[in-house]
């Protein structure tokens, strides 16, 4: 079969996927409640869990009301009173430590057969509850999330009947962003697409301007839909997809996972790297936390590092010289299945991003895919100290190629 | 003097204007009045306009309510009971015929000395004034961008504090656009630093609202903050630069003309060309109106064309190859007497633009400069047909370095 006419690539490049609600989790998923949340990354033990992960329970159970203070906090995650399980199993995808609890508000997406992915609405820069902070002023935004905005927002997208992220990805390649780690001009356009509908019949107009202005203050808010959005086309792929094509790229601070089509909820593991960032100022590499969180999903639909040349200005933040952005997408270009029909970059002629990460190619040339990242601090409470590319360790690739190799699989690919 | 120590290019560097409101034309300068309209390009008599010019003038007419309808304002044109100057000598811009009207809305920017300069407010794409139409539709739209869309905004950007344009422009370059023909990005930033002033203690949400959705709907809603601002920093130039750096670049449909910093009120013409535009579907060069408007002013302060390599989805709408922007850059940066410390090209390792047209340096090349630009039907009436890159004719600006050369002023640029 052509690259094109791969059930894979057909796949990532059909499904499309439309924000439809920023709802309470407990209304998408049953896999949440009382003392039960859920991480981002690969499934672990909570006694394997990392600082940031540590910080974000602990701050989870005070915002959900499952411990009185953050000292009752610390003792039930000590005492190893509450279940945590993967957001990648319950049908979503969370920054970072992406913990999710019951009322937490999440961006749900759909396709168009109605299945459903979600990830918990970004909070925004500095100390988040994703990066493992839990202090007041953390507190305080989540809560304001989850009983001012969130209502306004899942009205405004019952109003406008929908943002079709999948177009405002491809639009935000036009825009300068790559819809991973540079979301700023997506977030603009995804604002005003809302504002209409928060704004026409407002119940209070003064509340909807503040949750309008959280929104476009923070640079990132666009994420959370880019990530929910990916997450479905990942999913969609990991069901419909012929085999060997990466549909997760997700680590836990501990174990870094694939996940890959044809080996249904199988993960290939390694220990999360820390990379090489670029750290903010004040903070040393032995401050970082080994990579945490499922934003990676980005790169397995052909955005993020995919598209890193559709967003030169990222690279100040990243590191970086922008003017190789486009020879690192043509070494994507050699680990990848396919291109992408509708990201196209315009820097490159407008051709379409690489995509697909196929583990045979990534085995058979050696070199692994890169993906665009932050980093949090390695202790909880302090939040994210840098951000980077990463190029990840090769060792489940090479693991899911073999295992692919040596299954029946290998002929749906031919 | 080293070129960044030249008067010129600090002037273009530390010149910010800010937009601080949305006025009648009438409140920003006195040249207009009954039957006294301003017009884009260098000056010329009502006896030389070109179909688009006309095709305003009468739309012009029957909004200002100097006639009654159009077959009158049509007999006013004709018998020449209409007197029309250029915006470039009123302190403003206007893209395409320009035409301005004393209770015509126009954005009224400032830089630091308190100096303002001003251009009417884009009307959108289709069939608008500026392109010669002058329909109810268009007649209808510019009445409700005067009676509801103005007041709105002006009130918005004094609640707000005004907006750095200047500041904005810089952003665009990393969004994508390169603030002359493509504005998509900087009118989403522009309309949500709006929307707060707009929105809070509204006399009418509903009515902000629409202001809004009008705004964000129309790609080149920017454009009008874009020029006025590129204006004021051309003009500053003019009054304080050293001399032989082009502070304007416009056409009327008849002629092509620029202004030189050290020649005062002085243009250097040439016939208007029409230039190679990429045509709309269904039309051909015969159509094109020669080309009109102030708009090139962009290209004087170093965006434009000057950052082409910043945009390069425009490649799409306006001809050419993306991948061959940084070339064209690199070419008007033998053209240029600096870069710009502020208007950076991140794909070009976040380089500043070629900024101050030399007429020596194109003189000496024997190349003239290129600008972006629309094109319109030479029939009044019909609108926008096209757009595209131009060379513009050398001619004016191996004049104007002549006289540079024949005057007391070189001395003062070495």
């Amino acid at each position: 079969v052509t690259a094109q006419a791969d059930a894979a690539i057909r796949t990532l490049n059909e499904t499309t996927a439309v924000a439809v609600g920023v709802r309470p989790a407990r209304d998408v998923t049953r896999i949440v409640g009382s003392r039960r949340y859920l991480h981002g990354g690969p499934p672990f033990a909570l006694s394997e869990i990392t600082g940031p992960t540590r910080g974000a329970l602990i701050g989870a159970l005070v915002f959900e009301g499952d411990a009185a203070d953050i000292e009752e906090a610390t003792r039930i995650v000590d005492a190893g009173d509450v279940e945590i399980s993967s957001c990648n199993h319950a049908g979503g995808v969370g920054a970072v430590a992406g913990i999710v609890t019951p009322s937490m508000p999440v961006v749900v997406v759909e396709d168009a057969f109605g299945s459903q992915s979600f990830a918990p609405v970004n909070e925004g820069l500095g100390k988040v509850l994703r990066y493992g902070a839990y202090d007041d002023e953390t507190l305080r935004r989540l809560r304001w999330l989850r009983d001012v905005a969130a209502p306004i927002l899942d009205d405004a997208l019952d109003r406008i009947g929908g943002v079709d992220i999948t177009a405002m990805q491809a639009e935000g390649l036009r825009r300068g962003d790559e819809c991973h780690n540079r979301n700023i001009a997506s977030t603009a356009n995804l604002c005003l697409a809302l504002a209409p509908g928060m704004l026409r019949g407002a119940a209070d107009v003064n509340d909807a301007v503040d949750v309008l202005e959280f929104a476009t203050g923070n640079p990132h808010f666009f994420l959370s839909f880019s990530i929910a959005a990916a997450k479905r086309i990942a999913d969609a792929t990991q069901v419909c997809g012929s085999p060997g094509v990466v549909t997760s790229i997700t680590a836990n601070g501990r174990d870094l996972a694939i996940r890959v089509s044809g080996f249904d909820d199988r993960w290939f593991r390694t220990p999360a790297p820390v990379g090489q960032p670029k750290l903010f100022e004040g903070f040393e590499l032995a401050d970082a936390n080994p990579v945490c969180g499922d934003s990676g999903i980005t790169e397995t639909i052909g955005i993020g590092a995919c598209a890193l040349s559709a967003a030169p200005a990222i690279m100040q933040f990243i590191g970086g010289d922008p003017r190789e952005a486009s020879m690192l997408v043509d070494e994507m270009r050699e680990l990848c299945r396919g291109e992408s029909d509708r990201f196209l970059i315009p820097a490159d002629g407008f051709r379409g991003t690489p995509m697909g990460i196929d583990v045979t190619k990534v085995a058979a040339t050696g070199r692994a895919p890169l993906v665009n990242l932050g980093i949090a601090h390695r202790e909880p409470g302090i939040g994210q100290i840098g951000a980077g590319l990463a190029w990840l360790p090769i060792e489940p690739f090479v693991d899911a190629a073999a295992a692919l190799e040596a299954s029946c699989l290998t002929g749906a690919v031919g």
